[in-house]
């Protein structure tokens, strides 16, 4: 936290995968309790804005007023891409704690660019002060990035971010191409700790940007050496792109459709991949863990004929 | 291998890093003989080209000839990008052994597109089937790849390849760039087992292409469980993008200089990075380690004025 403060990171979130009020058994539980671990970032920063992850129907207003008295400037509210308007009163209760607002448009490459724009309009309307397009999957290419960069520009007079996960090996690709096409606000984790194959790696995206002459404001060496001996030691593994995140990514599906696949392949004797595949092709959404089986099943079917 | 030509990959090279004869007390002995390396994969071999390396002042006549009687189709001669004109006589034997060529321009970021362009041009003209733009550094941006496969189009009648290290987290960014703008033939490896960061993941390319509707020949499955269930466990560690990698990728020179650059660094109380950024200024190349002190030499004045 320090090291990223004193390298010139400018925004740091402090949050379970899950946002506020996130750990549980359900969604896996934290080490720390949240609360200590924003008020203790928000007294080590000393340039770096505080944020944390809401998401609604997860988080609730007390965790939200909890989180501001503990110091955070800034929450990043997050919806499935379809559903921005389960975010209003959330965006009005953060507007009225004066936290700077962040919306989070997760699962992004599931509606068109121009849909998206529109669920991203309804952010801004809400009060929005910059909005995310989140490629949660990692299943973005290049040009689905800038696609709908460029739809949102055209609606939102707020700024546009981008959040990459590597499971195509794109993230810093993918960041590439958000920021040429106009996106201003990147999300990055030293060493690309995250879910999947991880997020853009901070240190390697600075590089780069420097490398364009884009100043981020960040001492490369520094971070480089955050990254290096701070966070490497302390991860249980290194971010890779192995199969089941490829499939994934590949498929562009919910990570936790994974493993219920993987057990209706066995039973109905299908490669979990062409399960996956085929209900990317159904759009399917969380929620729908039940349509495994009808695939699988009728994969099973056709296989037999 | 076997796993590798089931799943369709055209053709494998199998080489020692520095190539044919690379094996040696100086630049790391390899673990196998390399002809019986080579006559194995020839045997075992059904659909796949067998390649080897040649790098001219390391491999010579003798052991291309070796190669070719066990089994090779195909040699792929190196030269660092402005060392074209070494290559004539390798290539003139290659065809009078009636093997397929590929030119291979190491450190192709040192020159001008132009510039790397009359050298390939060159290769084209010594008997060259195809010629490889050789990103060694991983030091290259997208536009960059962009550029050199651009010019190289313009003067060239034979296709045009490109070969990445991951680096700067780029290897299948810059490999989209690259076929985006015209190149045919992309080296990959499964994991991205290679040098620095690795080079491009073969998994991960072929269920990018495929998603762009570009067929490769190559099954994504098997691929996938290739890579996952026999590379992945022979691997030491995983290719990622630490410290001493991005350093290289970001400043484009040498990999060998960077141990140089340490001792140095230690010597005039300089960080070793500021030393080879500026011998990536000075476009210092292998064989000028020398200038790795004066650097050090000259920086450590800098700071004491």
């Amino acid at each position: 936290m320090q090291a990223l403060d004193e390298a010139g990171v400018p925004v740091i979130e402090v949050s379970h995968g899950d946002g506020l009020g996130g750990s549980s058994l359900q969604y896996g539980m934290s080490l720390v309790e949240e609360m200590e671990l924003i008020e203790e970032a928000a007294k080590t920063s000393r340039r770096a804005k505080i944020a944390a992850l809401l998401l609604p129907g997860i988080g609730t207003k007390k965790e939200l007023q909890q989180a501001k008295d503990c110091g955070i400037q800034m929450v990043r509210i997050a919806t499935q891409c379809s559903e921005a308007d389960v975010s209003e009163q959330h965006f009005g209760l953060a507007k009225e704690l004066g936290l700077e607002t962040v919306g989070f448009l997760m699962m992004a490459h599931m509606l068109s660019p121009e849909e998206l724009a529109q669920q991203a309009k309804l952010m801004e309307s809400y009060g929005a002060d910059i909005v995310y397009i989140v490629d949660s999957a990692g299943t973005m290419l290049p040009q689905d990035v800038i696609d709908r960069v460029i739809a949102l520009k055209k609606v939102l007079n707020v700024p546009i971010g981008f959040h990459a996960h590597n499971n195509l090996g794109l993230a810093i690709g993918n960041s590439l191409a958000a920021i040429q096409a106009g996106a201003t606000n990147i999300d990055a984790s030293t060493r690309g700790l995250g879910a999947g194959s991880g997020n853009t790696q901070t240190e390697v995206l600075v590089a780069v940007l420097s490398r364009m002459g884009i100043e981020t404001g960040i001492d490369l060496f520094q971070i480089m050496d955050a990254a290096e001996y701070i966070v490497d030691p302390l991860m249980d593994s290194p971010m890779i792109v192995n199969r089941d995140a490829l499939t994934i990514g590949f498929t562009g599906v919910y990570s936790t459709f994974l493993w219920h696949a993987k057990q209706a392949g066995e039973k109905f004797g299908v490669d979990p991949r062409e399960i996956l595949i085929e209900l990317g092709r159904r759009k399917a959404v969380a929620g729908q863990e039940d349509w495994i089986l009808d695939v699988a099943s009728d994969l099973s079917s056709a296989k037999g004929r």
